[in-house]
């Protein structure tokens, strides 16, 4: 049951619609009458033992709505991983505090850090309610059928190669879009949403779920622009050989780690320069440019779906609720699809999901490992938004005018 | 007089709001009893040579609508640059095909075009009236305040960095992003439209009108980085030293150009990474992360600024009225700003635009050629869009809980 304060933060990656979670949790907090302050810590479980603490509580609707509406974590962010000592931190603060409850918005690394925090408060005798939020434009929380952020970056990217098709039909040639994704490569295959019409781009899909063969890349390539005379290819950051070595690793010379241990994938144009090189030097075509998507897909403004920033919104409620009438004291908020296209939300326990990783199921990819099936359209599709994309038209090619030097010239 | 066959054609870089420009041409011809056939030539002036002509007439209004509302050049483009040779195979088509009046869509390249194609049919006799209409993203052809395909542009790469702003607020560090502008600054310029709060970035501006020192750069980043504990840097890819040699061209060991002689400067991510690997290396900074925004910026679906698409709109219509009323064979349609906001338009010499460019004025930019003006943000904030940019709020910082155990250390 909710009583007291709450504490509410956000970490890693921000999101187009992280702070429609943040203010669900704040808003439904405050209709339960035992509650006299929602916190928010400042930049993730590191403002909670720096004690960086706003009082939300003073916060107006009207602004917490147009926060809700704005990307990026409002709260700041934190790439933060709790050990021991700093858990008894945490717990240090949150007793001084009298924080009862506290509610940790975030991907796969901030729900293990929120699992490190309640395992440490059970262990040590810590009367603490934790619940994991979730959050992450990868889209690879387990138990999740797909996860807040995901469906707005999925429009953005969608969008983004709806927009290079006609560019890339009017001045043809090859394009390469470099999409996030480490391990799983849901957002690169959201770009199959921009086709429409026989022809459309992005004609080949090369995600982390499959091994990465530059050989076969440069053949389908050519393959593609030998029968259309254009190509767009939308490539995961995180594609890698047999071995499962990145592909960008063996560019960089420093290559620089976060606190988990993550390589450095986004942020640079390497990964797509140097496919772009291979396929000048091996395939003989000129036209080839190279596009890396970057940060633009997790914060651009007014590319959001409507279906995220309403589930991003329930889930921060739901947070709210499950703490206040599961009766359990710890749990990660889930997301479950049924029908089509409605969801449910359950409180699953935080290890099912902790430090663990979602990847594309097989019946999403084709065989050849370059594109995506009908039956990942099929689960993409209704995430994209009540509205889908922007209208795109073309003129009628059947009204050719019919030659008439050509005809002279027979 | 408008009469007979009239031809339209898009060339150069496709624009966001191109198609409004020849949807305006189309139906504002259709208008005038003499016209028969409106032809479209497919990829510009090559589409001319080829004879790859399609009957616009035999397109209902209903998909024109849509395809001036999609993005990028419906006719396709070219970058090809007409010789003496080439005129003579654009004259001998034209006069096969009894097409008196040649409309043609495009930037710098394309104006030059549609003068050679003018001064070609003068010289030779053949009786063709010749109309340029405007547009690039680059926002640099002489005479005009501004061209169509800018504001929209600046949109997107205001509310780029205005999402990237609240990321980079979120986890912070050094942010740079590359945005297009080969000579002209004002794309990137229009970076500091994201800013709405003190503090907000971009904080740093590089422009094409000023000569890039590295040295200078690193330690205006430093300077930002030690005030803000972040830094967003806008950089326009065409950034040069002082004897004007490209920075990027340093990196590239093939450089490729095109028709025009221009080398290719988009398409990579070599400039953001060199810049992020200079800051790292000489500031000491860790945290930095590079993005090039690419092609997405011209294309990019859904972010289009309206007072653009009515102004391509516009442009077009009044290529087809000066056309048909000027009493003049040739010319440019330009714009012209009037009022706070308002524009009018009219027909300019051909020459007077075609191939010069022009840049930002001093006035735009500051002293230390590091950051634009309140000249300028006057200048670009009605471009963008009745709209403005989608709102950006945060939570109120003063709202600050007191430390307990801070407190207590005391």
């Amino acid at each position: 049951m909710l009583k007291g304060k709450v504490l509410i933060a956000q970490g890693g990656g921000p999101t187009a619609v992280i702070n429609q979670s943040l203010v669900g949790a704040i808003l439904e907090s405050r209709k339960f009458p035992g509650i006299e302050h929602v916190y928010g810590a400042l930049h993730g479980v590191s403002g909670i033992i720096n004690e960086d603490f706003l009082d939300l509580t003073k916060e107006s609707t009207a602004n917490l709505e147009a926060v809700a509406a704005t990307p990026c974590s409002a709260l700041g962010s934190t790439r933060d991983k709790p050990d021991v000592k700093y858990c008894q931190e945490i717990s240090k603060v949150l007793k001084a505090h009298d924080i009862g409850t506290f509610f940790y918005i975030g991907g796969n690394d901030s729900s293990d850090a929120a699992r490190i925090v309640a395992e440490h408060a059970e262990k040590s005798g810590h009367d603490l309610t934790c619940i994991h939020i979730p959050k992450t434009i990868d889209n690879d929380l387990m138990v999740n059928d797909h996860t807040p952020g995901f469906p707005s970056a999925a429009k953005f990217v969608a969008s983004a190669f709806a927009g290079i098709n006609q560019d890339n039909a009017a001045l043809k040639g090859v394009y390469v879009g470099v999409v996030m994704g480490r391990h799983a490569g849901f957002l690169t295959a959201a770009a199959a949403g921009a086709r429409l019409y026989d022809g459309d781009g992005p004609h080949l899909i090369y995600l982390p779920e499959s091994t990465f063969n530059m050989a076969n890349f440069v053949k389908d390539v050519k393959s593609v622009y030998d029968k259309y005379g254009r190509c767009i290819i939308a490539v995961s950051e995180g594609i890698h050989d047999a071995k499962g070595t990145p592909i960008i690793t063996s560019l960089m010379k420093n290559i620089e780690k976060d606190a988990h241990g993550n390589i450095q994938l986004s942020g640079t144009g390497a990964l797509a320069d140097l496919l772009c090189d291979q396929i000048k030097a091996k395939s003989g075509i000129t036209r080839v440019r190279g596009d890396t998507f970057g940060y633009l897909q997790r914060s651009f403004l007014g590319c959001v779906s409507d279906v995220d920033a309403i589930e991003a919104r329930e889930v921060g409620e739901k947070a709210v609720q499950f703490a206040h009438f599961s009766g359990k004291k710890h749990g990660t908020v889930t997301i479950h699809r049924t029908g089509n296209y409605a969801v449910e939300y359950k409180l699953s326990p935080i290890s099912d999901v902790a430090a663990k990783t979602k990847v594309m199921s097989k019946n999403m990819i084709n065989k050849d490992g370059n594109n995506v099936t009908d039956a990942f359209m099929k689960y993409v599709t209704p995430l994209l938004g009540s509205g889908g994309l922007p209208t795109v038209s073309r003129l009628d090619r059947s009204n050719a005018v019919p030659k008439i030097l050509a005809k002279k010239k027979k």
